[in-house]
């Protein structure tokens, strides 16, 4: 036991941080991966940082016996991003929930890292003002969002965490703090590492707290839904929709999959055809405005009906299909377990995209009804498996793989929003090419132990 | 001579490219910094390659025998970039000018990075579309304005180079080619080497194309002009018109000083006050709403005077003064050099960061007007000083480093826009704290010979 160093590095740390500390079962298994088909591999113990300078000491103490930190924000991540295939010791950040401060002039806040997407929501009820970056259900961190590059149904409009961070402070793996960016909106300052560390999901340094952009509350949001005859209509409809200008907030699609789980599991009596979800955002008379473009756009594009609504209830009725979509989807496939995949392809591409997955599942036997932020090109794909049944699992692995390849093909990327993890390890090599080399450089540089997170997105030349 | 590694690389490249490349010492010259009073240093040889693969062969005899290589866009950077302090061989991109695409449906295009921000107007002319990253008179190369995150005057509305360039390919210093991004508006997949090499002013890779996001010509432009009584009045109205909406394309500060100077140059008369250019982009029905919106804040903010115009000839006579500024600046001065800093701060604290600025030339004796891109928060101090006054240059440093720090202390940057260079590396220093470590580190593992524009943005461990 003795030799083990993460059993000493456990000792350490339990005698550094008494109470903050676990080495119970059941609390390492809750910080596997639960979210995904993707195995759960439980770390050596959990620890709770309160403060950035726990985050520095915990690492000096796992660099000195070169044992695996994994940070976890709520563990709502879909590719395994906090499992640790290595074992090591998981990093909650729930404990680092302080609002530190809130600039309302400069529509700007900052928080700490295990501050949720909700308790920034909830702080900033009467200011006017929100943080737009909505990745769903979820109630992630807002640090776990940054290490992903989160995004989402606004990001049409208001961009994703990479344009929403306007700078943040991490813990290196040589336990150095550093503060990147700055409040001021743009800055030609050196190198990006605000950019680098968002998405490099833990594994380049541990977040412990970000500077954020703030939005105004818009005076006005309409919500609107058009049905489709076909995919091709619907995507059109969207990509035409894009043009009518900034006021759109957001375009989700559901095809007719979909809208046929929600029929069945919310009581819906929606026609079971591509759905396109709309919102806008603006003023009181320019979101009306354009709600009206946009019924006569549905129009143009043979929508079977086209609804809109300004208040509150009826929005959230307008939308309930979207809402509930993949509680709808998982229902609708009692016992099986949802694979939700992601990729996002140049607008042009989402419509050959979406048919040929479509085809694609139907070809393949698989029951993947689609979701899709298709204001952006980005679509989730909901595969529904028996994890149990073998030829289901390979046929679902050939799927994302065609799917992932078509992807790239026509200019797309492998993951719009989920990111690499442990899932799309051969994906992300296949994407980046030559690049995988420079990022790997730059692991390589920046955590030479290989402590922060290893095993995730690339792998990198053997401990040392 | 044999024994001196750039001649022998120059000679090896001579026989490789016959009539690519040129020791002429006025050539060499013309590739030194010429617009500021930082000293030129100009190159030992001046190489204009014409493919990729170019390129690679010139990074590779480089590499081998160990020679810098200068990156060299339209030569208009004003911190130094294009210097070569420790000699080697400049790479002027001019040759590489192929438009390879456009996407009209997914509004990017593909462009080499010797394609000049002119060029692709012309190109995109009848597209409907435009690229709007806009950093002023000079009609600087695209791979120019990535390598230094160049932004400008519509910045506060489309962004800064660092949210319009979807990805690129370079020629990193071990002569492979990488690949970054995609065509998707957006990924989380790997590292974001897109953003690292933005605003990596060469010392990274060398960009040699990039894919850019367009944005559609809006259907209506509308320009506005309101002079003030007191700086305190000019900011408070440019931030409260920034909470107006979206449809601000660009908000334009120039103070007392520099109007002075343009209506001196440009025999205008307007009031010598601080004064606020707008220029609105949006619907015909937008664009006056927000024009008669503006008016009646300029009036909350006891504008002496407001005008709008929507006639293109109308509009260039009002913006006429922010487009001379410059020009009239130096005319102002004649036998002076100016010297054009750039701070950015919170856009709370500009009012307080420029008048300190102004009290602080008052104070000085030096002649700085102030022409800003206040919607960002962003200024530029234009200091006419006489390079042979060692007194004079002594004080001009000294407000310049007071500007700095004044902004780094309220949460600013050293730099909005023009970048670190040779210029500002004390200044990077200041506010970049641990993160330089990180960025040296960075440089290190992709660039160990230390040949990619070497003695710029910081100094690093000396070359191997």
């Amino acid at each position: 036991m003795a030799a083990d160093p993460a059993a000493q590095a456990i000792f350490e740390l339990t005698s550094e941080f008494p109470g903050k500390i676990s080495v119970a079962p059941a609390t390492r298994d809750q910080h596997a991966n639960t979210l995904s088909v993707i195995r759960g591999q439980s770390p050596d113990a959990v620890i709770w940082p309160e403060t950035v300078s726990d985050v520095q000491q915990i690492v000096g103490i796992a660099a000195r016996h070169k044992v695996p930190l994994i940070p976890f924000g709520a563990g709502t991540s879909l590719e395994g991003h906090v499992n640790a295939p290595l074992g090591g010791i998981a990093l909650d950040m729930s404990r680092m929930t302080r609002i530190i401060g809130l600039n309302a002039d400069d529509m700007d806040c900052e928080v700490e890292a295990g501050v949720t997407r909700r308790q920034l929501e909830i702080h900033l009820r009467d200011s006017g003002l929100f943080f737009p970056v909505d990745p769903g259900a979820a109630d992630a961190t807002l640090g776990g969002m940054a290490a992903t590059r989160a995004s989402g149904t606004t990001t049409v409009r208001y961009g994703s965490m990479r344009d929403n961070v306007l700078g943040l402070k991490a813990v290196m793996a040589d336990g150095t703090v550093i503060e990147t960016g700055s409040r001021a909106r743009k800055s030609a300052a050196g190198y990006d590492l605000t950019r680098l560390l968002i998405g490099s999901e833990g594994t380049l340094g541990i977040i412990t707290s970000l500077s954020l952009r703030l939005h105004p509350v818009p005076e006005e949001t309409v919500s609107a839904i058009a049905s489709f005859s076909s995919l091709q209509s619907a995507c059109d409809a969207a990509i035409a929709a894009l043009a009518l200008g900034s006021g759109l907030a957001r375009v989700e699609l559901l095809d007719g999959a979909a809208i046929a789980a929600v029929n069945a599991a919310s009581k819906l009596a929606l026609a079971a055809e591509p759905t396109l979800f709309f919102e806008i955002h603006g003023s009181a008379a320019s979101t009306r405005d354009l709600a009206t473009a946009l019924g006569r756009l549905a129009g143009d594009f043979t929508a079977s009906q086209f609804n809109w609504a300004v208040d509150a209830d009826a929005r959230r009725t307008l939308w309930q299909a979207r809402h509930d979509a993949f509680w709808a989807i998982r229902e609708a496939s009692p016992g099986r377990m949802p694979v939700v995949t992601d990729i996002c392809v140049p607008v042009s591409k989402l419509c050959g995209s979406v048919e040929a997955a479509v085809a694609d599942s139907r070809n393949t036997g698989l029951i993947a009804p689609i979701v899709g932020h298709v204001g952006d090109g980005n679509f989730h794909c909901v595969i529904m498996v028996d994890p149990s049944d073998a030829d289901e699992m390979s046929r679902m692995q050939g799927f994302l793989d065609r799917l992932i390849d078509r992807a790239l093909s026509c200019g797309g990327t492998c993951s719009g929003e989920h990111g690499i993890g442990q899932g799309k390890m051969a994906a992300l090599a296949r994407e980046a090419g030559q690049s995988l080399n420079v990022m790997s450089a730059i692991k390589t540089a920046l955590d030479p132990l290989n402590i922060l997170n290893p095993g995730k997105m690339f792998t990198v030349p053997s401990r040392t």
